[in-house]
């Protein structure tokens, strides 16, 4: 975080001069074998994990040994150590749908549908016939929020938390970018062999887009819980993925939008 | 809007069927003179503004005369109406840097300080000597709000306004993105000859990121409120820039990070 000087003002014009702390925010640089193939506004922290998490949802790797070091660039132009490199273990990388983030058209046109369906020649629909009780998913908010450190302090960040099926926390990331929070958590379950994330549930402190459900689906989590709301696209998707989509998730209550069967309800 | 049935559940696991509604999200492709510059993924309605806004954003438009048409493209692959072609009135393009969304690296390495320095060698500081009440800036959440159709329905909309300095909202747009809302602004001013919008004040409805305050500079915008936080890069470009920037823009107070000339305070 950057500590400030700003000015608090009310409408009557009286102005206190106070300091603050705003979420950081600054580029990194992610390589491939020393070739430049994104740069993305990030928070500062766990790099490595943001570098390898965007490799999987790129569907680039999917083993820990797909992986052979990912670290900080050497060159002197890395002062700021904004610039991250990931050797690959003999995956095959295709350059082009790496370095350029644009849909290919398909024959139909370009439609939700289409991006579905590109998205899914890459991965296969989630897998897990658990349910879990309407209690638990609805604790993990509480739970997130305790473990945010930064968040009270600052406001500017995004949360993902990616929870067990009893309702622990196995791990919490924070960026100023919501994909990038997703894409952290990615990295440290690649690191750790925990993927596929099939016995698991992620949540999500904002809303959730097309983006942030493929990125799900790239780790293969059933079960998906956001706060705010999805989009029509995200719904569509996680229907189609064989994904549990859950939002509005407040206090007693949440909208169960896909696959309700691994929400435990009364008959 | 697509509708859909969903299971609100609570937790004691009773549940309901309902009808909802989503924010719609499907992708649009923009073309410039034919060639794929970006995929963006989109809340579809008023996709040539976000177009000709996004071109703003790049700095490849400034005047109305630079583009000659902005359309739906007429081929048979587009029956979604999801691909919008821009033809220029003679501007000169960077094929490159349009299409490479990767910034060029610069020899002090990459750091907020060269991502802000890069900004700009293409656009100059804001002007505007102007000063307004806070009571004015304070009243602003409010009529967006009053002019936003969909969000209390579908909560998942980004909301971006632009109003004159008496307060009175010129544009309300709302997506799915927060950066497509702000471009579908950009493109509405240059199509009707407003820019730089250096009279003028803009309210986002989220956080303010990086990206934000890059495309309110682009558009000469020298006053911009945000009901949520802003990054450390946000505040960082603003000051450089001479923008004036106001976050946590809630009830009465409000928190003003750079250039406080522009909001009259008390002695």
């Amino acid at each position: 975080m950057a500590a400030l000087h700003l000015h608090k003002v009310t409408t009557s014009g009286a102005a206190t001069v106070v300091d603050d702390v705003t979420a950081r925010e600054e580029p990194l640089e992610i390589r491939v074998e020393g070739r430049s193939v994104a740069v993305v506004m990030r928070t500062p922290g766990h790099d490595e994990e943001l570098a390898c998490g965007f490799l999987v949802s790129e569907g680039v790797v999917k083993n820990p040994r797909d992986i052979l070091e990912v670290s900080q660039c050497p060159s002197v132009n890395n002062k700021h150590g904004n610039i991250v490199d990931v050797l690959l273990g003999g995956a095959v990388v295709n350059w082009d749908s790496l370095t350029r983030h644009v849909f290919s058209a398909s024959s139909c046109g370009l439609c939700g549908k289409s991006s579905i369906e590109s998205v899914f020649q890459q991965f296969p629909s989630v897998k897990g016939n658990w349910q879990v009780e309407p209690q638990l998913i609805a604790s993990l908010p509480d739970k997130l929020r305790a473990a945010q450190e930064t968040f009270s302090k600052t406001g500017g960040l995004h949360a993902s938390g990616l929870f067990d099926l009893e309702g622990n926390l196995i791990v919490l990331r924070e960026d100023v970018g919501r994909h990038n929070a997703l894409d952290k958590i990615l990295g440290y379950a690649l690191q750790r062999g925990l993927l596929p994330l099939d016995r698991h549930i992620l949540l999500v402190s904002g809303r959730v887009s097309f983006e942030i459900i493929q990125k799900a689906l790239a780790a293969g989590i059933p079960l998906l819980a956001a706060i705010s709301a999805p989009s029509s696209l995200a719904v569509n998707f996680a229907h189609e993925a064989g994904q549990t989509l859950v939002g509005f998730l407040r206090g007693e209550t949440m909208n169960v939008y896909t696959h309700p069967q691994r929400v435990k309800m009364s008959p």
